[in-house]
C-alpha cells in the first residue's frame, strides 16, 4: 500500500510530463506518504479509491514517483501526458502545482521544473516573432536592443507621454514601453495615448532612419476589451503590444497569443508581480518554470531580471533564465534544479534585462549575454544630466564602444553624452 | 524630502482607495523611506521625479501614507481613485501589489485589505445571482446547500462520470461539480461529459422532485474557448459553470462574468492554487482580499476553506471570510487587518466550505454559519460504507436533524444512512 505510486528506477516514457519538486512532509507524515499523496493529488487521486476507473485506463493514467532524495528534499514524478489538456497552460499548472499546495499532508512544496514532451510542445504556439522576428522588425541584427519605459510612470497626459517617447526614440531607444500601471485611466486614455505615441514614433523613425517600436499596454479588465485594444493597435500600424501577465493570468496570455497570430503583433510581457508566487524559497512555483511556460505560451519577449551591483551573486540564475528563453536544447542541471528540455522548434523568446545605471554595467551584461538581450535602461536614462534623450544616446554609445573593443573611458572622450553620464555617475 | 508622501493624520477622501499593508524595510532602509517608496511605486513614482506632470494633476494623483505603526509593521496608504482603471481587477491589484513586491527597498510586504470607494464598486459587476439568486435557482431557502465533486477526480469516462453525478444527486446533493483538473482531456471530452451529466441531472430531478445543479468546469486555454464552452452549457440547459480562477487569472474571471450576464449562468470558482500567493505570512496578498475581489468581480460562489479537526483554531478567519462573502457592510477589525467596506448593493456571494467527515462537523458548521453556506462533503460522502448515494443522503439527514433540533444519535435511530455513517466513523 505505501508503495502505491512510488517506483524508484522507473524510466519515464518520452511522452510523459516529468516534474521535479522540493518537498517537505507535514508533521507525522512520512516522506513516502507525502510522495504518494503528491502524485495522486496531481493525477487520479488515491490508488485505493479509483475502483470506478477502467483498469486499463487507470494503468495508463497512473503517475510514477521515480526519484526520491530525502536529504535534499527532491522528488521527481512522471505524469502520463493523457492527464493533461495539452494546449492549456492553466490546466497544466493547476494539475501539477494547484490544490496540492494547500495540502495538509505537505508542509512545503516547490515545483522546480517540468519536462514537456514533444506533442504538447507542438500544440502550444511558442512566440510568433521571437528573437529572429524581432530583429527583422527592428532591422537590428548585431547588437543588444535598447528599451525604456515612459516616465513618470503614471500621471502624464497623452501628449506629454508621446513627447517623452519621442525623446527616448530619437535619443537611441529601439523600443519604448508603457508602465504596467498605465492602462486606460481618466488622465491618459488608451486610444489618445496610442494615437499620439505612434505619431511620435513615426516622427522619430523619419528623423533617425531607424525602426522604432512602441509597446503599448493593452492590459484590460476583460479579454474582449484586451482584444479590442489589440485590434486598435494593429489598425493604427502598431507592431507590438504589452500585457501585464501576472494579474491577467495564463488564459489571457494564451488568448492574446491567439489573436496576435492573425493581427501580426509581437507581445512584450511584464511579470513584475511574480514575486507573490515565486518569492517563497520552498513553497511556490519557480521563476524558471514561469519563464519556460511564458515561452511555450508564445510571448515574444519577457522581463527576466535586474542587473545591479549584486549582479555577480545572481549571474548564474540570470544565465539559466536567459538560456531558457533562447536555447533550442537545454541541458539539465541538478544543482540548479533545471531539467533537460528539447524545445522542438519553438522559437526563442527575447529576454529583457533591466540594465540599471549607465555606463558601468552594460559591458558586463554584454560580456555575459552577448547580443541577444534587450537592455532596459530606465534609471540610467532618466538620471542623465542632459535629459532622457541624451541618456538614451549614452546607452547606445556604451554598446558601440563595447562592440568596437574600445574602453568606455576612451570612447567618452569623443562622445559628449557618455562623458556626461560618466561625470555624473563616476 | 523624507516626508514626501507621509502625511500622518491625513483623512482619506471617501473616493480614495485605502490600502493596509504589513511592511518590513530592507536592510539599511528606514521605515519612512520604505513607506515613501511603497506609496510612490504604487502610484506616480518619486515626487522628486515628476517634473513633467501637470502640477494640478500631480496633486490630484498624489498618495498619502496616513497611518504608520512601526512596532506592528502596519502602514495605511490612501490612493486617489483616478490612479485606477475602475473596473479592472487586474489593474487595481497590479498597481497596489505588483512590482512593489519585487522592490529591493522592501524586505517583506503583505497587502492585507483595500477599502473600495463607491464609484469603482458600482462599475464592477458583483455576482449575477449570489446567495438569493442561487436559492431561487435551487428552490432551497431554509438550509445549507450540499455539494460534492465527482470522484475519482480524473480518469472517469463521460458515462461513468454522469453515473456518479446521478448517484450524488439522487442521494441528496443539490449541486455536483467537476474537479478543477478535469477540463477537456482525451479520456473525458468536455462536450460528451456535459451532455451525459446534464441528462443524469434531469433524471435525478425527475426522481427526487428537487432542482439539481451541475457545475461543469469550463476552464480553457483561451478565453475564446472558455466562452465557447459557456455557450455550449447554456445551449444544453445548464444554469452553472465552474472556473479554476487562479491559473486563468482575473481577466478571465471578469470575461466570464461579462458573458454570463447574457447567458444567465451562475459561476462557481475554485481558487485552490491560491496558496502560491497567499501562503506567505508576510509577503503576499491576503486570502481575505482575494475573496473580496472575487465578490467584486462577480463570482456567485467561492470556496473559502475547510472544516476539519482544526476548525476551532481557524474559526475566526473562516467567519471573517464568510462575512466578506455575504455582508452588506463589513466593520473594520484592526487585529485581523480587516478594513471597513460598504458593499453598496453588490450582491452577497455564496461561500463554500469543505465539510470534511460526516456527521461530526456539520452541526458545528451550521452553528457558526447558519444556513448561508454551501457544504462540500466529498470525504464523508465517498467513504460511506453503503456508497456515495447513501453518503449524500446521510449529509442531508444531518442537516435535517440539526434543523429539527434532534441529536444526531437520536435521528440516526430511524435513518439507516446516518446510522451507517456513525457506525463507520464512530
Amino acid at each position: 500500500m505505501l508503495k502505491e505510486y512510488i517506483d524508484i528506477g522507473y524510466v519515464p516514457d518520452e511522452t510523459d510530463f516529468v516534474c521535479e519538486y522540493h518537498l517537505e512532509p507535514a508533521l507525522r507524515v512520512s516522506f513516502e506518504e507525502a510522495c504518494n499523496h503528491l502524485a495522486g493529488e496531481c493525477s487520479i487521486g488515491k490508488w485505493s479509491d479509483i475502483a470506478l476507473l477502467n483498469p486499463k485506463l487507470a494503468q495508463k493514467l497512473k503517475p510514477h514517483v521515480f526519484h526520491i532524495d530525502k536529504k535534499k528534499h527532491v522528488v521527481r514524478v512522471s505524469y502520463p501526458q493523457d492527464l493533461f489538456e495539452f494546449c492549456s497552460v492553466s490546466h497544466i499548472i493547476s494539475t501539477v502545482a494547484g490544490r496540492i499546495l494547500n495540502s495538509n499532508m505537505i508542509s512545503r512544496l516547490k515545483l522546480h521544473d517540468i519536462i514537456f514532451p514533444p506533442d504538447p510542445v507542438n500544440e502550444l504556439w511558442g512566440p510568433k516573432y521571437g528573437v529572429g522576428g524581432i530583429r527583422d522588425l527592428t532591422g537590428v541584427y548585431d547588437r543588444p536592443l535598447v528599451n525604456a519605459a515612459v516616465r513618470p510612470k503614471v500621471g502624464l497626459d497623452p501628449a506629454t507621454h508621446a513627447k517623452v517617447a519621442y525623446d527616448l526614440f530619437v535619443g537611441g531607444c529601439d523600443m519604448v514601453k508603457d508602465d504596467e500601471n498605465l492602462t486606460d485611466q481618466k488622465f491618459n486614455r488608451f486610444e489618445k495615448r496610442a494615437e499620439l505615441t505612434f505619431e511620435a514614433r513615426e516622427d522619430a523613425e523619419e528623423e533617425t532612419g531607424e525602426k522604432k517600436m512602441y509597446m503599448c499596454n493593452i492590459t484590460a479588465p476583460t479579454c474582449e476589451e484586451m482584444i479590442r485594444r489589440a485590434n486598435f493597435i494593429s489598425n493604427i500600424g502598431g507592431h507590438y503590444v504589452m500585457i501585464d501577465a501576472v494579474p491577467t493570468g495564463w488564459s489571457s496570455v494564451q488568448t492574446l497569443r491567439d489573436v496576435t497570430e492573425e493581427l501580426g503583433l509581437a507581445i512584450h510581457a511584464q511579470i513584475q508581480g511574480h514575486n507573490t508566487f515565486t518569492g517563497m524559497e520552498d513553497h511556490s512555483i519557480s521563476l524558471y518554470l514561469i519563464t519556460k511556460l511564458a515561452r511555450l505560451a508564445g510571448l515574444d519577449q519577457l522581463y527576466i531580471g535586474d542587473i545591479d551591483k549584486h549582479f555577480h551573486e545572481k549571474k548564474k540564475e540570470l544565465m539559466a533564465l536567459h538560456d531558457c528563453c533562447v536555447m533550442d536544447k537545454v541541458k539539465g542541471n541538478e544543482k540548479m534544479h533545471i531539467l533537460p528540455q528539447n524545445w522542438d522548434g519553438i522559437k526563442p523568446m527575447f529576454p529583457v534585462v533591466s540594465g540599471g545605471y549607465v555606463p558601468a554595467l552594460i559591458p558586463e551584461l554584454m560580456n555575459v549575454f552577448d547580443k541577444d538581450v534587450i537592455i532596459d535602461c530606465n534609471s540610467g536614462i532618466y538620471s542623465h544630466p542632459m535629459g532622457c534623450a541624451a541618456g538614451a544616446k549614452s546607452c547606445r554609445q556604451v554598446i558601440e564602444a563595447v562592440l568596437a573593443g574600445v574602453s568606455l573611458e576612451e570612447y567618452a572622450k569623443s562622445h559628449t553624452e557618455l562623458q556626461a553620464a560618466f561625470n555624473d555617475k563616476g
